[in-house]
């Protein structure tokens, strides 16, 4: 700060330090001025209703019975039951309608409610696929017919407390993981990893696309089903914990995982007495697939999450999913409303051949993960996926400790090595995302924005302020305090 | 430094900073000054004849004719070849004598050559379960004896390309895993992971130890040559490259790199056709036991070390093995020759119920990883690691670090993620370590120093200096300057 007295009475050149509104800067400079900007800005950016909001929500150890403290006490109940979690993958469900018998011409979607017209392309391109896999409809015009005639119903994963990664289509013959977290009782279902390249997931529908789903539905589903009952499930969240100290975030990258799973499988396979041909045919896609893991570690997730949601005033997110439209979370407190806004770019690599300007924004129920503390949460774990995205690993653990800055806890059941195994940033606080004006960040793939492409790229993205920002005024008028 | 005048002229207090001999510093002090003691010693401690003999031998870039530059050619050559290693896992003989028909009544061992006599409690235990496994001896009692009266002609691993953990014993029955450097053409050899607990390799050697090493000479070997052969061979050195990735420095770590292992086998023995519980007991086993690629991490070693071996003037390390009494080092440049000394006491965790008073000097062959760049110079890869010896991250990315200061080169093919993916420490100079004063430093297991009992715990040792300031010795001698 300068230590010179006013200019006007000494008659000495401006020196000034300028926090927030960069129009003052001009004047001084003008004027022949020196002057230094603080990115500094206002709590709630200048919206006095948010600044006041937080202020009324803000935690005050000093007075246990301050709407902040009710606060303060949910999220220790929410992070508490994250900390606790078991997920469990206990059944291999052959297909989605033995679950939920009632899926016929219904698709479940990632990420909040999108009407046909507002979709994105890959969701598009593998709603399309789905109903020819359904054989709902015998060519990619029909389906598109009938998906914009609404003659089928769309409902988001999450309201099944399902996740699907990218569009995250899961229709009624897809089979499904089984997952329970034992410790609270809850249940959670993901799809299968398809395996990368030309994937419905990414938006892709040809006949190989097709093909490949009639496989996962026919032999690996069976197979895995046989291998989990066998082993008398598989507990995913050792799995996770194990990955993260063999350079996984269980997001973007799930090689050490899907090896522990595949051990797992092996073992438990070889016991399990099943068709050769299947088990070898199994196998061998999943020691192909290093990201095989991503749609479990997403199900782990979601059975971790939903044990935290539906506690009265916590300011948990207990989801973070994206349509490829908008990013959308869910709060514990404050029931199933969703709260959008646009979705971010995601900035990282490109395949060659491709580039920003063809990517799709950010998209798929994949989220959970750091919702759940993983991902983007977790990139201190995860070196070699910064170098995927360009950076370095001092980077790479700087997005942890930032992390830090908008979670409540610190999650001592799973361990950053990089961070002296320090636990992983556990919990959101919608409230600490505002006041420090820091985005959770994630980790991604980048799907073309074209039905029918795919992959193009992998990177990172952080989601809006608005989703936090909207949650934060709902907290508030929620608990009275506006 | 002081900036005082001398004491004597000035009449102030002493301030004294003293170089090396401590002895000084006690009269200063009596005469009411300060002294402040440096860690300096002069090259070669002293040893006028070892300091003239590394001053010969010293890198000179001006003069391409002198020693040093022949051997900085020759020690390029030795890296150039490590770098360029293939080790491939081709085969797996169902015996040793399969391989070496002359291994009648004969026993390989860890390290240099030591009598019955010398030999610490631990190898004399293997030795005696070898000689029951075989049926050379119907008792420990009979065994013991006729090893006392030299009826079992002993050699070294090393001597047959060969590498073995701990006590490294090899014998006639036991089946060996045959590595091929497919870069170079060499061939290298060891025995296989019989897992932990109680084993012969920390001495044990009970029914159950004996069991154990007869169900792997005739379930586990067949079931791995099938897989082995089957796949048309499997890239050891892509899985210790991966592994480095993913927490392990493919010594004291191995749990990534055994999964990798496992899914490779796993892949190729669904095709292989062998035997249904042949092959679940053999997945099982390695699934359980996340050391087991140890010993595929040491011959893999083995075979790319012993391609830069026998280059004239390299003083490039080309192992470093113990037998439980001294540690021993071979140089490129210096033939079959080991240079000697008394094995330091490992540093480390012990298992509860033990003590370090309870732990035999460090043993064993296992130590080729780290001559290879593993090991305790890829600590930095393996933070899990350093938890267990009691350290912080930086303390593992400090040894590293400190392995740079003794090596030729960094190898691009094995990187280091927590070093921003910098090339692991290759090629240890033996003018280095003694010029640097810096020891190598090997993660190890701890075994007790009682025949029988087995592993008592883990930590890291240093190689004594005293191989490399005799190997810079013979070096001079060998090239003319002494």
């Amino acid at each position: 700060m300068s230590t010179h007295p006013p200019a006007l009475l000494a008659d000495e050149p401006l020196v000034v330090v300028n926090l927030g509104v960069d129009e003052f800067v001009d004047s001084v400079r003008d004027a022949g001025g020196e002057a230094t900007t603080l990115d500094w800005r206002p709590v709630g950016d200048g919206d006095a209703r948010l600044a006041w909001s937080l202020a009324q929500l803000a935690s005050d150890a000093q007075d246990p019975d301050s709407v902040g403290s009710r606060i303060d006490r949910a999220n220790a109940l929410a992070v508490e039951r994250i900390i606790a979690a078991q997920p469990m993958l206990v059944d291999v469900a052959l297909h989605a309608r033995d679950v939920w018998p009632d899926l016929d011409r219904t698709l479940l979607h990632a990420g909040a409610p999108v009407a046909w017209d507002a979709m994105c392309g890959p969701m598009r391109g593998a709603m399309i696929g789905a109903l020819l896999y359904e054989r709902w409809a015998d060519s990619a015009e029909a389906a598109e017919k009938m998906l914009r005639a609404g003659a089928i119903r769309l409902e988001q994963c999450h309201d099944r407390q399902a996740v699907g990664p990218m569009s995250g289509i899961i229709s009624s013959s897809m089979p499904v993981f089984v997952v329970k977290n034992v410790a609270h009782g809850n249940v959670a279902y993901s799809n299968m990893s398809e395996g990368i390249g030309r994937v419905l997931r990414f938006g892709a529908n040809g006949e190989d696309v097709i093909a490949r789903l009639r496989w996962i539905e026919t032999v690996l589903a069976p197979t895995l089903r046989a291998a989990v009952r066998g082993a008398g499930g598989i507990d995913l969240k050792a799995i996770q914990a194990q990955a993260l100290l063999m350079g996984d975030e269980v997001h973007s990258r799930n090689a050490a995982a899907t090896l522990q799973l595949l051990s797992a499988v092996t073992v438990a396979l070889a016991d399990a007495g099943v068709d050769a041909k299947a088990a070898r045919e199994s196998l061998r896609f999943i020691a192909g697939n290093s990201q095989f893991f991503l749609n479990l570690s997403m199900v782990a997730s979601k059975a971790t999450m939903d044990a935290a949601h539906g506690i009265d005033a916590s300011s948990v997110v207990t989801a973070m999913a994206r349509n490829g439209v908008t990013t959308a979370i869910r709060v514990s407190g404050l029931g199933s409303r969703w709260f959008e806004a646009p979705s971010d770019m995601p900035i990282g690599l490109y395949f060659t051949g491709f580039r920003k300007e063809d990517a799709n924004a950010d998209l798929g129920d994949s989220a959970i993960c750091e919702t759940a503390g993983f991902g983007g949460f977790s990139l201190a774990a995860s070196p070699a996926l910064v170098q995927l995205v360009g950076g370095s690993v001092a980077e790479a653990v700087a997005y942890s400790r930032e992390m830090y800055d908008v979670t409540v806890a610190r999650n001592p059941g799973m361990s950053l090595p990089a961070l002296d195994f320090a636990g992983t940033p556990c919990g959101i606080d919608v409230r600490k995302v505002v006041d420090n004006g820091i985005r959770p960040v994630i980790t991604t793939g980048i799907a073309h924005r074209e039905a029918g492409v795919g992959q193009i790229g992998a990177g990172i993205v952080r989601a809006p302020m608005a989703c936090f920002t909207q949650a934060v005024l709902a907290l508030a008028e929620r608990l009275g305090v506006q």
